[in-house]
Protein backbone atom coordinates (compact mmCIF):
# COMPACT_ATOMS: atom_id res chain seq x y z
CA UNK A 1 0.00 0.00 0.00
CA UNK A 2 0.98 3.74 -1.25
CA UNK A 3 4.45 4.79 1.56
CA UNK A 4 4.78 0.87 2.88
CA UNK A 5 6.59 -1.15 0.62
CA UNK A 6 7.71 1.64 -2.27
CA UNK A 7 11.02 3.56 -2.66
CA UNK A 8 10.99 0.99 -5.76
CA UNK A 9 12.25 3.62 -7.39
CA UNK A 10 14.16 6.37 -5.69
CA UNK A 11 17.61 6.93 -6.59
CA UNK A 12 18.69 9.06 -3.48
CA UNK A 13 19.28 8.05 0.10
CA UNK A 14 17.46 11.06 1.23
CA UNK A 15 14.50 10.97 -1.36
CA UNK A 16 11.22 11.67 -0.24
CA UNK A 17 8.49 7.85 -0.48
CA UNK A 18 8.34 7.65 -4.19
CA UNK A 19 4.55 6.07 -4.53
CA UNK A 20 4.26 4.43 -8.19
CA UNK A 21 1.27 3.38 -9.99
CA UNK A 22 0.82 1.24 -13.29
CA UNK A 23 -1.89 1.45 -15.74
CA UNK A 24 -4.22 -1.21 -17.93
CA UNK A 25 -5.79 0.07 -20.64
CA UNK A 26 -8.50 -3.19 -21.39
CA UNK A 27 -9.69 -2.73 -25.23
CA UNK A 28 -9.49 -4.61 -28.29
CA UNK A 29 -10.01 -1.17 -30.23
CA UNK A 30 -6.91 -0.02 -28.74
CA UNK A 31 -4.91 -2.91 -30.26
CA UNK A 32 -6.60 -3.04 -33.66
CA UNK A 33 -5.94 0.84 -34.20
CA UNK A 34 -9.50 2.05 -34.09
CA UNK A 35 -9.37 3.74 -31.25
CA UNK A 36 -6.45 6.30 -30.11
CA UNK A 37 -5.70 5.97 -26.35
CA UNK A 38 -6.34 9.54 -24.25
CA UNK A 39 -6.46 7.98 -20.59
CA UNK A 40 -2.65 7.11 -20.46
CA UNK A 41 -1.62 10.61 -21.11
CA UNK A 42 -4.25 12.02 -18.55
CA UNK A 43 -4.07 9.66 -15.78
CA UNK A 44 0.11 9.72 -16.17
CA UNK A 45 -0.35 13.78 -15.71
CA UNK A 46 -2.95 13.69 -13.14
CA UNK A 47 -1.44 11.48 -10.81
CA UNK A 48 2.03 13.40 -11.17
CA UNK A 49 0.32 16.46 -10.08
CA UNK A 50 -0.22 14.62 -6.97
CA UNK A 51 2.99 12.89 -6.37
CA UNK A 52 2.13 9.54 -7.95
CA UNK A 53 4.44 8.35 -10.37
CA UNK A 54 3.20 5.76 -13.18
CA UNK A 55 5.77 3.27 -14.06
CA UNK A 56 4.26 1.12 -16.42
CA UNK A 57 1.02 0.55 -18.87
CA UNK A 58 0.05 -2.34 -20.02
CA UNK A 59 -2.37 -2.18 -23.26
CA UNK A 60 -4.31 -5.46 -23.13
CA UNK A 61 -7.22 -7.31 -25.14
CA UNK A 62 -10.66 -8.18 -23.66
CA UNK A 63 -9.87 -11.39 -22.92
CA UNK A 64 -10.80 -13.05 -19.25
CA UNK A 65 -7.21 -14.89 -18.90
CA UNK A 66 -4.70 -11.94 -19.72
CA UNK A 67 -6.97 -9.47 -17.39
CA UNK A 68 -6.63 -11.33 -14.45
CA UNK A 69 -2.91 -12.39 -14.67
CA UNK A 70 -2.36 -8.91 -15.23
CA UNK A 71 -4.29 -6.86 -12.34
CA UNK A 72 -2.27 -10.01 -10.82
CA UNK A 73 0.56 -9.24 -11.42
CA UNK A 74 0.70 -5.32 -11.77
CA UNK A 75 -1.15 -4.98 -7.99
CA UNK A 76 1.48 -6.53 -6.21
CA UNK A 77 4.19 -4.40 -7.68
CA UNK A 78 3.15 -0.97 -7.62
CA UNK A 79 1.25 1.16 -4.78
CA UNK A 80 -1.72 1.45 -7.15
CA UNK A 81 -3.23 -0.03 -10.08
CA UNK A 82 -5.72 1.73 -12.35
CA UNK A 83 -7.79 0.05 -14.84
CA UNK A 84 -9.41 1.99 -18.28
CA UNK A 85 -12.16 0.13 -20.17
CA UNK A 86 -14.85 -2.78 -20.48
CA UNK A 87 -17.45 -1.70 -17.61
CA UNK A 88 -20.15 -1.29 -19.89
CA UNK A 89 -23.50 -2.98 -20.78
CA UNK A 90 -22.46 -5.40 -23.64
CA UNK A 91 -20.82 -8.96 -23.91
CA UNK A 92 -17.29 -8.00 -24.13
CA UNK A 93 -17.57 -5.58 -20.85
CA UNK A 94 -15.82 -8.16 -18.83
CA UNK A 95 -13.47 -6.26 -16.50
CA UNK A 96 -15.29 -6.05 -13.82
CA UNK A 97 -15.71 -9.89 -13.47
CA UNK A 98 -12.81 -10.32 -14.13
CA UNK A 99 -10.75 -8.32 -11.10
CA UNK A 100 -13.33 -10.09 -9.08
CA UNK A 101 -11.68 -13.16 -10.07
CA UNK A 102 -8.42 -11.76 -10.07
CA UNK A 103 -9.09 -11.64 -5.90
CA UNK A 104 -10.93 -14.39 -5.49
CA UNK A 105 -14.04 -12.40 -4.41
CA UNK A 106 -17.43 -12.98 -6.02
CA UNK A 107 -19.16 -11.11 -8.10
CA UNK A 108 -22.35 -9.53 -6.55
CA UNK A 109 -25.33 -6.96 -7.80
CA UNK A 110 -24.42 -3.84 -5.50
CA UNK A 111 -27.46 -2.44 -4.06
CA UNK A 112 -26.37 1.31 -3.81
CA UNK A 113 -25.37 0.77 -7.60
CA UNK A 114 -28.53 -0.68 -8.81
CA UNK A 115 -30.31 2.37 -7.08
CA UNK A 116 -27.76 4.55 -8.67
CA UNK A 117 -29.08 3.11 -11.89
CA UNK A 118 -32.62 2.06 -11.39
CA UNK A 119 -33.12 6.33 -10.47
CA UNK A 120 -30.79 7.09 -13.76
CA UNK A 121 -32.91 4.70 -16.45
CA UNK A 122 -36.88 5.04 -17.01
CA UNK A 123 -38.51 1.67 -16.18
CA UNK A 124 -38.23 0.58 -19.81
CA UNK A 125 -34.48 1.03 -20.13
CA UNK A 126 -33.92 -1.14 -17.60
CA UNK A 127 -32.07 -3.41 -19.21
CA UNK A 128 -30.50 -6.51 -17.63
CA UNK A 129 -27.60 -5.23 -19.57
CA UNK A 130 -27.68 -2.30 -18.17
CA UNK A 131 -28.30 -3.63 -14.61
CA UNK A 132 -25.32 -5.71 -14.95
CA UNK A 133 -23.10 -2.22 -14.77
CA UNK A 134 -24.11 -2.62 -11.00
CA UNK A 135 -22.22 -5.65 -11.02
CA UNK A 136 -18.79 -5.41 -8.77
CA UNK A 137 -16.82 -7.70 -6.58
CA UNK A 138 -17.79 -8.38 -3.25
CA UNK A 139 -16.37 -5.56 -0.38
CA UNK A 140 -15.48 -2.87 -3.32
CA UNK A 141 -15.77 0.65 -2.70
CA UNK A 142 -18.22 2.38 -5.56
CA UNK A 143 -16.79 5.38 -7.43
CA UNK A 144 -18.80 8.22 -8.19
CA UNK A 145 -20.10 8.60 -12.09
CA UNK A 146 -20.88 11.88 -12.22
CA UNK A 147 -21.70 12.06 -16.11
CA UNK A 148 -23.65 8.74 -16.81
CA UNK A 149 -24.02 7.53 -13.28
CA UNK A 150 -23.11 3.66 -13.79
CA UNK A 151 -19.80 3.85 -11.27
CA UNK A 152 -16.72 2.50 -11.52
CA UNK A 153 -15.05 0.81 -8.00
CA UNK A 154 -11.88 0.52 -6.05
CA UNK A 155 -10.99 -2.99 -4.49
CA UNK A 156 -7.80 -2.93 -2.50
CA UNK A 157 -5.35 -0.31 -4.63
CA UNK A 158 -7.01 -1.57 -7.93
CA UNK A 159 -9.26 1.12 -9.07
CA UNK A 160 -11.76 0.18 -11.95
CA UNK A 161 -12.35 3.08 -14.04
CA UNK A 162 -14.27 3.81 -17.63
CA UNK A 163 -12.64 3.99 -21.06
CA UNK A 164 -14.79 7.15 -21.96
CA UNK A 165 -12.30 9.97 -21.79
CA UNK A 166 -14.93 12.14 -20.41
CA UNK A 167 -16.06 9.91 -17.88
CA UNK A 168 -12.95 8.43 -16.71
CA UNK A 169 -11.59 12.42 -15.98
CA UNK A 170 -14.65 13.31 -13.97
CA UNK A 171 -14.76 10.04 -11.90
CA UNK A 172 -10.78 10.64 -11.29
CA UNK A 173 -11.73 14.36 -10.04
CA UNK A 174 -13.67 12.78 -7.26
CA UNK A 175 -11.76 10.32 -6.16
CA UNK A 176 -7.99 11.74 -6.31
CA UNK A 177 -8.22 13.37 -2.93
CA UNK A 178 -7.99 9.67 -1.39
CA UNK A 179 -4.90 8.97 -3.08
CA UNK A 180 -1.85 8.79 -0.86
CA UNK A 181 1.01 10.95 -3.16
CA UNK A 182 4.46 10.74 -2.19
CA UNK A 183 7.07 13.57 -3.29
CA UNK A 184 5.79 15.38 -5.76
CA UNK A 185 8.35 15.43 -9.19
CA UNK A 186 8.94 18.91 -11.07
CA UNK A 187 9.78 19.06 -14.44
CA UNK A 188 12.05 22.38 -15.86
CA UNK A 189 12.59 22.10 -20.11
CA UNK A 190 14.85 23.99 -21.96
CA UNK A 191 14.59 23.92 -25.39
CA UNK A 192 16.77 25.40 -28.01
CA UNK A 193 17.95 24.83 -31.84
CA UNK A 194 20.47 22.80 -30.00
CA UNK A 195 21.04 19.31 -31.33
CA UNK A 196 20.92 16.23 -29.36
CA UNK A 197 24.23 14.91 -30.63
CA UNK A 198 25.76 18.17 -29.82
CA UNK A 199 25.04 18.57 -26.27
CA UNK A 200 25.07 14.40 -25.58
CA UNK A 201 28.19 14.26 -23.58
CA UNK A 202 27.64 17.17 -21.82
CA UNK A 203 23.97 16.48 -21.01
CA UNK A 204 25.44 13.17 -19.69
CA UNK A 205 28.20 14.94 -17.42
CA UNK A 206 25.61 17.12 -15.90
CA UNK A 207 23.47 14.01 -15.37
CA UNK A 208 26.15 12.27 -13.43
CA UNK A 209 26.62 16.03 -11.34
CA UNK A 210 22.74 14.94 -10.94
CA UNK A 211 22.09 11.74 -9.84
CA UNK A 212 18.95 12.13 -8.23
CA UNK A 213 17.27 13.51 -10.61
CA UNK A 214 16.25 12.02 -13.97
CA UNK A 215 17.93 14.21 -17.47
CA UNK A 216 16.03 13.32 -20.98
CA UNK A 217 16.12 14.63 -24.46
CA UNK A 218 13.80 14.65 -27.00
CA UNK A 219 14.43 16.14 -30.76
CA UNK A 220 12.18 18.09 -31.84
CA UNK A 221 11.90 20.30 -35.46
CA UNK A 222 10.47 23.99 -35.71
CA UNK A 223 10.49 26.53 -38.63
CA UNK A 224 12.13 23.72 -40.23
CA UNK A 225 15.22 23.33 -37.79
CA UNK A 226 15.88 20.98 -35.91
CA UNK A 227 16.33 21.23 -32.03
CA UNK A 228 16.25 19.28 -28.96
CA UNK A 229 13.76 20.08 -25.56
CA UNK A 230 15.97 18.99 -22.54
CA UNK A 231 13.97 18.28 -19.79
CA UNK A 232 15.29 17.70 -16.05
CA UNK A 233 12.72 16.25 -13.17
CA UNK A 234 13.34 16.04 -9.75
CA UNK A 235 11.50 15.83 -6.20
CA UNK A 236 14.13 18.67 -5.17
CA UNK A 237 13.40 22.52 -6.42
CA UNK A 238 15.96 23.83 -5.72
CA UNK A 239 18.19 21.85 -7.14
CA UNK A 240 16.44 21.42 -10.24
CA UNK A 241 16.77 25.22 -10.38
CA UNK A 242 20.31 24.66 -10.05
CA UNK A 243 20.98 22.30 -12.54
CA UNK A 244 18.34 23.80 -14.77
CA UNK A 245 20.75 26.63 -14.60
CA UNK A 246 23.94 25.01 -15.44
CA UNK A 247 22.13 23.77 -18.63
CA UNK A 248 20.92 26.70 -19.60
CA UNK A 249 24.79 27.97 -19.68
CA UNK A 250 26.02 24.73 -21.37
CA UNK A 251 23.05 25.56 -24.54
CA UNK A 252 24.16 29.55 -24.56
CA UNK A 253 28.11 27.84 -24.69
CA UNK A 254 26.85 26.24 -27.68
CA UNK A 255 25.65 29.30 -29.52
CA UNK A 256 22.42 28.45 -28.81
CA UNK A 257 19.35 30.63 -26.62
CA UNK A 258 16.80 28.47 -24.68
CA UNK A 259 13.41 29.90 -26.15
CA UNK A 260 11.49 31.75 -23.85
CA UNK A 261 8.32 30.42 -24.59
CA UNK A 262 9.16 27.34 -23.15
CA UNK A 263 10.27 26.77 -19.51
CA UNK B 1 8.72 -17.27 -35.94
CA UNK B 2 5.48 -16.03 -37.98
CA UNK B 3 3.35 -18.72 -38.95
CA UNK B 4 5.36 -21.70 -36.60
CA UNK B 5 3.77 -21.57 -32.94
CA UNK B 6 0.74 -19.06 -33.92
CA UNK B 7 -2.47 -19.57 -33.35
CA UNK B 8 -2.83 -18.73 -29.92
CA UNK B 9 -5.58 -16.34 -29.99
CA UNK B 10 -7.37 -18.07 -33.19
CA UNK B 11 -10.69 -18.81 -32.29
CA UNK B 12 -12.03 -21.80 -34.74
CA UNK B 13 -10.39 -24.87 -35.81
CA UNK B 14 -10.63 -23.84 -39.57
CA UNK B 15 -9.15 -20.45 -38.72
CA UNK B 16 -6.06 -19.38 -40.55
CA UNK B 17 -3.41 -18.77 -39.13
CA UNK B 18 -2.84 -16.05 -37.18
CA UNK B 19 0.23 -13.91 -37.05
CA UNK B 20 1.25 -11.70 -33.71
CA UNK B 21 2.62 -8.79 -32.60
CA UNK B 22 3.45 -7.01 -29.26
CA UNK B 23 4.78 -3.72 -29.12
CA UNK B 24 7.02 -2.42 -25.84
CA UNK B 25 6.67 1.70 -25.71
CA UNK B 26 10.50 2.65 -24.62
CA UNK B 27 10.09 6.38 -22.97
CA UNK B 28 9.72 8.15 -19.37
CA UNK B 29 8.30 10.68 -21.17
CA UNK B 30 5.16 8.82 -22.21
CA UNK B 31 4.42 7.61 -18.44
CA UNK B 32 4.99 11.46 -17.28
CA UNK B 33 2.35 12.25 -19.69
CA UNK B 34 4.79 14.68 -21.32
CA UNK B 35 4.67 12.91 -24.54
CA UNK B 36 1.59 11.55 -26.27
CA UNK B 37 2.19 8.34 -27.96
CA UNK B 38 1.38 8.27 -31.38
CA UNK B 39 3.21 4.89 -32.86
CA UNK B 40 0.77 2.52 -30.86
CA UNK B 41 -2.19 3.37 -33.24
CA UNK B 42 -0.05 3.87 -36.46
CA UNK B 43 1.58 0.25 -35.84
CA UNK B 44 -1.89 -1.13 -34.34
CA UNK B 45 -3.43 -0.50 -38.25
CA UNK B 46 -0.52 -0.51 -40.57
CA UNK B 47 0.53 -4.52 -38.42
CA UNK B 48 -3.38 -5.20 -39.15
CA UNK B 49 -3.12 -4.01 -42.58
CA UNK B 50 -0.84 -7.19 -43.62
CA UNK B 51 -2.39 -9.77 -41.51
CA UNK B 52 -0.49 -9.57 -38.06
CA UNK B 53 -2.49 -8.57 -35.16
CA UNK B 54 -0.78 -6.42 -31.59
CA UNK B 55 -2.09 -8.74 -28.71
CA UNK B 56 0.03 -6.38 -26.18
CA UNK B 57 1.74 -3.26 -25.41
CA UNK B 58 3.46 -1.98 -23.15
CA UNK B 59 4.66 1.24 -22.22
CA UNK B 60 7.66 0.82 -19.71
CA UNK B 61 10.80 3.66 -18.63
CA UNK B 62 14.09 3.82 -19.58
CA UNK B 63 15.45 1.55 -17.25
CA UNK B 64 17.44 -1.39 -18.32
CA UNK B 65 16.50 -4.42 -16.38
CA UNK B 66 12.90 -3.68 -16.86
CA UNK B 67 13.78 -3.35 -21.03
CA UNK B 68 15.84 -6.38 -20.61
CA UNK B 69 13.36 -8.67 -18.96
CA UNK B 70 10.00 -6.82 -20.95
CA UNK B 71 12.05 -7.63 -24.31
CA UNK B 72 12.49 -11.58 -23.56
CA UNK B 73 9.25 -12.18 -21.87
CA UNK B 74 7.39 -10.31 -25.44
CA UNK B 75 10.19 -12.22 -28.02
CA UNK B 76 8.95 -15.48 -26.47
CA UNK B 77 5.35 -14.91 -26.42
CA UNK B 78 4.65 -13.23 -30.20
CA UNK B 79 5.08 -14.15 -33.35
CA UNK B 80 6.70 -10.28 -34.13
CA UNK B 81 7.76 -8.08 -31.33
CA UNK B 82 8.57 -4.26 -31.71
CA UNK B 83 10.26 -1.48 -29.69
CA UNK B 84 10.15 2.35 -29.95
CA UNK B 85 12.24 4.96 -28.68
CA UNK B 86 15.76 5.13 -26.99
CA UNK B 87 18.22 4.67 -30.09
CA UNK B 88 19.10 8.46 -30.14
CA UNK B 89 22.82 9.71 -29.17
CA UNK B 90 21.74 10.73 -25.43
CA UNK B 91 22.54 9.16 -22.60
CA UNK B 92 18.72 8.02 -22.20
CA UNK B 93 18.94 6.04 -25.27
CA UNK B 94 19.76 2.82 -24.05
CA UNK B 95 17.39 0.55 -26.02
CA UNK B 96 20.16 -1.26 -28.23
CA UNK B 97 22.54 -1.83 -25.87
CA UNK B 98 19.70 -3.65 -24.23
CA UNK B 99 18.42 -5.37 -26.56
CA UNK B 100 21.89 -6.98 -27.28
CA UNK B 101 22.23 -7.98 -23.45
CA UNK B 102 18.34 -9.75 -23.91
CA UNK B 103 19.89 -11.48 -26.52
CA UNK B 104 23.25 -12.14 -24.66
CA UNK B 105 25.10 -10.84 -27.89
CA UNK B 106 28.28 -8.11 -27.92
CA UNK B 107 26.87 -4.54 -28.80
CA UNK B 108 29.30 -3.76 -31.95
CA UNK B 109 30.09 -0.90 -33.77
CA UNK B 110 28.40 -1.57 -37.42
CA UNK B 111 30.60 -0.57 -40.41
CA UNK B 112 27.62 -0.09 -42.57
CA UNK B 113 25.80 2.03 -39.81
CA UNK B 114 28.66 3.98 -39.10
CA UNK B 115 29.69 4.82 -42.98
CA UNK B 116 26.59 6.01 -43.20
CA UNK B 117 26.40 8.12 -40.24
CA UNK B 118 29.94 9.43 -41.76
CA UNK B 119 28.21 10.45 -44.70
CA UNK B 120 25.49 12.22 -43.42
CA UNK B 121 27.17 14.69 -40.65
CA UNK B 122 30.21 16.65 -41.66
CA UNK B 123 33.16 15.95 -39.52
CA UNK B 124 32.66 18.20 -36.79
CA UNK B 125 29.28 16.82 -35.96
CA UNK B 126 30.56 13.32 -35.71
CA UNK B 127 30.31 13.51 -31.96
CA UNK B 128 30.95 10.13 -30.29
CA UNK B 129 27.31 10.15 -29.28
CA UNK B 130 26.23 10.47 -32.85
CA UNK B 131 28.41 7.67 -33.83
CA UNK B 132 27.07 5.56 -30.97
CA UNK B 133 23.86 5.68 -32.81
CA UNK B 134 25.94 3.00 -35.52
CA UNK B 135 26.22 0.40 -32.12
CA UNK B 136 24.12 -2.44 -32.36
CA UNK B 137 23.85 -5.98 -31.12
CA UNK B 138 26.30 -8.61 -32.95
CA UNK B 139 24.49 -10.06 -36.14
CA UNK B 140 21.55 -7.38 -36.19
CA UNK B 141 20.30 -6.45 -39.84
CA UNK B 142 19.90 -2.98 -39.93
CA UNK B 143 16.54 -1.20 -41.06
CA UNK B 144 17.11 1.87 -43.46
CA UNK B 145 15.83 4.77 -42.15
CA UNK B 146 15.10 7.71 -45.38
CA UNK B 147 14.20 10.73 -42.90
CA UNK B 148 17.76 11.03 -40.23
CA UNK B 149 20.14 7.79 -41.46
CA UNK B 150 20.75 6.57 -37.90
CA UNK B 151 19.47 3.01 -38.50
CA UNK B 152 16.71 0.48 -36.36
CA UNK B 153 17.53 -2.74 -36.37
CA UNK B 154 16.40 -6.56 -36.64
CA UNK B 155 17.28 -9.51 -34.44
CA UNK B 156 15.42 -12.59 -35.05
CA UNK B 157 11.92 -11.60 -34.20
CA UNK B 158 12.92 -7.79 -32.43
CA UNK B 159 12.45 -4.86 -34.28
CA UNK B 160 14.23 -1.78 -32.86
CA UNK B 161 12.35 1.31 -34.33
CA UNK B 162 12.88 5.10 -33.48
CA UNK B 163 10.58 6.78 -30.79
CA UNK B 164 9.84 9.98 -33.07
CA UNK B 165 6.51 8.67 -35.43
CA UNK B 166 7.56 10.24 -38.90
CA UNK B 167 10.91 8.38 -38.69
CA UNK B 168 9.41 5.32 -37.23
CA UNK B 169 6.79 5.71 -40.11
CA UNK B 170 9.20 5.67 -43.03
CA UNK B 171 11.19 2.79 -41.71
CA UNK B 172 8.68 0.64 -40.86
CA UNK B 173 7.02 1.30 -45.10
CA UNK B 174 10.75 0.37 -46.05
CA UNK B 175 10.85 -2.98 -44.06
CA UNK B 176 7.44 -4.32 -43.75
CA UNK B 177 7.18 -6.40 -47.30
CA UNK B 178 9.61 -8.53 -45.13
CA UNK B 179 6.55 -9.24 -42.31
CA UNK B 180 4.90 -12.40 -43.13
CA UNK B 181 1.22 -11.79 -42.41
CA UNK B 182 -1.75 -14.20 -41.69
CA UNK B 183 -5.24 -13.99 -42.55
CA UNK B 184 -6.10 -10.53 -42.87
CA UNK B 185 -9.09 -9.30 -40.21
CA UNK B 186 -11.41 -7.09 -41.68
CA UNK B 187 -14.30 -5.10 -39.48
CA UNK B 188 -17.18 -3.72 -40.43
CA UNK B 189 -19.17 -1.01 -38.25
CA UNK B 190 -22.91 -0.74 -37.71
CA UNK B 191 -23.16 2.98 -36.21
CA UNK B 192 -26.42 4.34 -34.70
CA UNK B 193 -28.31 6.14 -31.98
CA UNK B 194 -28.95 2.45 -30.65
CA UNK B 195 -27.54 2.76 -26.97
CA UNK B 196 -25.07 -0.14 -25.95
CA UNK B 197 -27.85 -0.89 -22.80
CA UNK B 198 -30.62 -1.50 -25.64
CA UNK B 199 -28.99 -3.77 -28.20
CA UNK B 200 -26.48 -5.76 -25.52
CA UNK B 201 -28.73 -8.79 -25.40
CA UNK B 202 -29.08 -8.91 -29.40
CA UNK B 203 -25.68 -7.83 -29.75
CA UNK B 204 -24.26 -10.78 -27.32
CA UNK B 205 -26.62 -13.31 -29.42
CA UNK B 206 -25.44 -12.40 -32.86
CA UNK B 207 -21.65 -12.85 -30.94
CA UNK B 208 -22.92 -16.08 -30.03
CA UNK B 209 -23.71 -17.11 -33.62
CA UNK B 210 -20.80 -15.62 -35.04
CA UNK B 211 -18.11 -17.20 -32.12
CA UNK B 212 -15.02 -17.00 -34.66
CA UNK B 213 -16.07 -13.19 -34.91
CA UNK B 214 -15.18 -10.40 -32.40
CA UNK B 215 -17.98 -8.39 -31.69
CA UNK B 216 -17.16 -4.86 -29.93
CA UNK B 217 -19.22 -1.86 -28.88
CA UNK B 218 -18.53 1.51 -28.55
CA UNK B 219 -20.62 4.22 -27.02
CA UNK B 220 -20.44 7.89 -28.56
CA UNK B 221 -22.01 11.60 -28.51
CA UNK B 222 -23.45 13.08 -32.05
CA UNK B 223 -25.29 15.95 -32.32
CA UNK B 224 -25.47 15.41 -28.54
CA UNK B 225 -27.48 12.09 -29.03
CA UNK B 226 -26.39 8.92 -27.71
CA UNK B 227 -25.35 6.04 -29.64
CA UNK B 228 -23.19 3.07 -30.25
CA UNK B 229 -20.96 1.59 -32.79
CA UNK B 230 -21.15 -1.60 -33.31
CA UNK B 231 -17.79 -2.99 -34.63
CA UNK B 232 -17.60 -6.91 -35.83
CA UNK B 233 -13.86 -7.94 -37.24
CA UNK B 234 -12.89 -11.02 -38.52
CA UNK B 235 -11.15 -12.93 -41.42
CA UNK B 236 -14.11 -14.52 -43.83
CA UNK B 237 -15.39 -11.55 -45.25
CA UNK B 238 -18.48 -13.21 -46.78
CA UNK B 239 -19.35 -14.24 -43.13
CA UNK B 240 -18.69 -10.50 -41.87
CA UNK B 241 -20.68 -9.53 -44.37
CA UNK B 242 -23.67 -11.68 -43.56
CA UNK B 243 -23.47 -11.13 -39.58
CA UNK B 244 -23.73 -6.91 -40.27
CA UNK B 245 -26.88 -7.67 -42.36
CA UNK B 246 -27.84 -9.28 -39.52
CA UNK B 247 -26.58 -6.44 -37.30
CA UNK B 248 -28.31 -3.86 -39.58
CA UNK B 249 -31.64 -5.68 -39.18
CA UNK B 250 -31.04 -5.84 -35.24
CA UNK B 251 -30.07 -1.82 -35.46
CA UNK B 252 -33.14 -1.10 -37.51
CA UNK B 253 -35.51 -3.47 -35.55
CA UNK B 254 -34.70 -1.07 -32.74
CA UNK B 255 -36.01 1.76 -34.48
CA UNK B 256 -32.72 3.63 -35.48
CA UNK B 257 -30.96 3.61 -39.18
CA UNK B 258 -27.47 2.90 -39.54
CA UNK B 259 -25.42 5.82 -40.49
CA UNK B 260 -24.52 5.75 -44.32
CA UNK B 261 -20.96 7.25 -43.67
CA UNK B 262 -19.37 5.01 -41.28
CA UNK B 263 -19.06 1.66 -42.80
Amino acid sequence: MPGAEADQTADTDTAATTVTAGLIVIGNEILSGRTRDANLQYLAESLNGIGIRMVEARVIPDDATTIVDTVNQLRARFDYVFTTGGIGPTHDDITSACVARAFGRDLIRDPEAEALLQAHYKPEDRTPARMKMADVPEGATLLDNPVSRAPGFQVENVFVLPGVPRILQAMFEGFKHRLAGGATVHSLTVASFTQEGTVAARLEALQAEYPEMEMGSYPFIRDGRPGSSLVIRGTDRARLEEAGEKLRRIVRDLGNEPFADVT
